[in-house]
């Protein structure tokens, strides 16, 4: 672990508590297909001031740091919550996207996409590989462009929503890896548009009291099934701040009580809170109000009862997504990753480079089916 | 604490590892009203076969042991739950009344109520003087009747539903002190008949496999409101189950998500499962279900709201409930134990005895006035 205390120039002190601490954690699988690397470990929590999923990678001839995206905190209420914390700033309003966060970052000759935990994803990769024009990282090399991956083929977050039938990479943010530095929202459209990146889409900018016309962006954005907004100083000086839509809180909740005994209670009760909040500023009608209780009703119930239902059918409750592979050698690696990451899976593979990755939900399998042949509950 | 080694017999190394785990807590504040009492501790956790709640007495010429109240598992199912459980034997239906658990006891001249903790609650042990006829003490003088303290005016689970004014007494089990030995179903009648007892109501007995003249019996009690079932072997050899309606795992979610701060998020996740589990064995039609549905997100939704609006009209959340006291010295008392509780609380004096009590949530009050005042959220 010495190129890690050299890389972050650690005193010995500091890298006898990082050793303590024991919050390193494999970052990747050896294999051709990382051929630039040769050791990569992650940061499982935060330490000092490296976040969590920051990454150490050892090169063949060069030690690399790439910090873990910061956590944004979030706007329960957007009165007084945006004007409190953005002052007399101009305020960017991005669209949040419903996919998984990466880094996409470039090592030796090749380009690498790191998840939010700091691991690299060999499917991400792969996609990196043939989406990303690596002309950004001959002007920038020790930097990251994060990017959401968006689409039904996904391996952790497959959705619909977008009409993205694979993956698409959506650039949010350009950061210098070592120091978590991001350009400015106007520096970050030009990369864009000079590289050719897609971006997560830059809504509006306004006057950070603007607040009805912040409500209409977010009523939009959940008519149209989308996530919600990220709240961007124009200068990036300001952190940013989120803030999720009734769509996404409800749809959440639907995923995590269909794998009620994976998912935290923390996670729900979270949910729940931001749908009060958010009822409660929006001063809706007694119909409106309905209608967000019954949805909301139905996104606990309705997956709660399918699990049910299909271990009464003798099934594992699985989650379940299809992924297109361009090479079997990066689908064998997968396999192992998905093993690094402690999954439980099933992989059956189809024809044309695609694979249905079955994710079996072993605790809300066993729990419902300990109830079903008359387990009694505490 | 020779005393408690002493009472419970134990063995000079079990005695050793009960100081060592520190679970001992002070159980009764000392007090003229209390003057039977020298000392006496409670079991904050398990200990051994000790339940948690058990508490030891140093009575001034005798050692009292009074076992914890066993916890008494659920069925979320109940096919084929009760029939695994209970076999062949004869399943005794009693009303699961929504109270307070305590073990009323008598200790050298005078009756003493303990809650489910174990503590000796003043309020309480004032009733008990007061309703319950300490005959039944001369024949079973180291028994304990355990009894659903219920009503209006109740400190710490006040309810209309029962159209109790005041609080009575419904006697459910009659156990030994010491052993937590119950009697039969019959003999618990005959007691109650003698020294004139109300019972929590038996409302049926059935065979085990009778699930649907239970689930009729599950239906009539949800309709008037009412908590739910115990399921219990008429000779008391096997261990009670409980069964709750959907009304009460609802009602319980409004108290909840009103004190969000306070109530765990196991006590959220808990209620929703027994409700997906109730609504997938009673098998009802689409507009019931929607029905369940929408009382379940209202049961969220509409007491996180009310608290909110509580905050933004400067007030704390509050629980709040009226009492009514025989004696002004059993009033100060009661003060002092609810301070031993640790509970954050204001006392309003009304007339002829009656006291309004407000139990502060300050920890809910506290996160909403953040959020009002534009805290993030992490």
């Amino acid at each position: 672990m010495n190129f890690i205390a050299q890389a972050l120039n650690l005193s010995k002190s500091a890298a006898g508590r990082l050793e303590e601490r024991n919050i390193l954690r494999k970052a990747f699988v050896r294999h051709p297909f990382f051929a630039d690397i040769e050791e990569a470990f992650r940061f499982e929590k935060k330490f000092g001031q490296y976040e969590e999923g920051t990454i150490v990678i050892k090169a063949k001839d060069s030690l690399k740091v790439f910090r873990g995206f910061p956590k944004i905190r979030r706007a329960l209420l957007l009165d007084p919550t945006i004007k409190k914390h953005f002052g007399d700033r101009e305020v960017v309003l991005e669209e949040k996207m419903n996919g998984y966060n990466v880094r996409i970052v470039k090592v030796g000759d090749n380009l690498y996409a790191i998840t939010r935990r700091g691991l690299i994803c060999p499917y991400t990769t792969e996609k990196a590989r043939t989406l990303i024009d690596d002309e950004f990282f001959r002007d920038y090399p020790d930097y990251m462009l994060c990017c959401e991956a968006v689409g039904r083929a996904s391996p952790y977050v497959p959705t619909d929503v977008y009409g993205i039938e694979t993956l698409e990479f959506f650039l949010f943010d350009v950061r210098e890896g070592k120091t978590n530095q991001p350009v400015t929202i106007d520096e970050k459209k030009e990369i864009a548009e000079k590289y050719g990146f897609r971006l997560a889409e830059i809504l509006e900018t306004v006057s950070s009291d603007d607040v009805a016309r912040i409500k209409e962006v977010v009523e939009k954005l959940n008519k149209n099934r989308r996530e919600g907004v990220v709240f961007k100083d124009r200068e990036m000086v300001l952190n940013p701040l989120k803030y999720t839509t009734s769509y996404a809180n409800q749809s959440d909740l639907r995923y995590a009580f269909r794998f009620f005994g994976e998912y935290g209670r923390d996670f729900m009760l979270s949910r729940v809170i931001r749908e009060a909040f958010q009822s409660f500023e929006f001063e809706e009608g007694e119909e409106d109000f309905n209608q967000r209780c019954l949805r909301l009703g139905r996104a606990i119930l309705e997956p709660m009862i399918e699990s049910i239902r299909e271990c009464k059918r003798g099934e594992m409750v699985c989650e379940e997504s299809e992924l297109v592979f361009e090479s079997p050698d990066v689908l064998e690696l997968f396999k192992l990753h998905m093993k690094l990451l402690g999954v439980d899976f099933r992989i059956e593979v189809l024809d044309g480079g695609r694979v249905k990755l079955k994710r079996i939900m072993r605790s809300t399998s066993d729990r419902i089916r300990g109830i079903l042949q008359g387990s009694t509950w505490r």
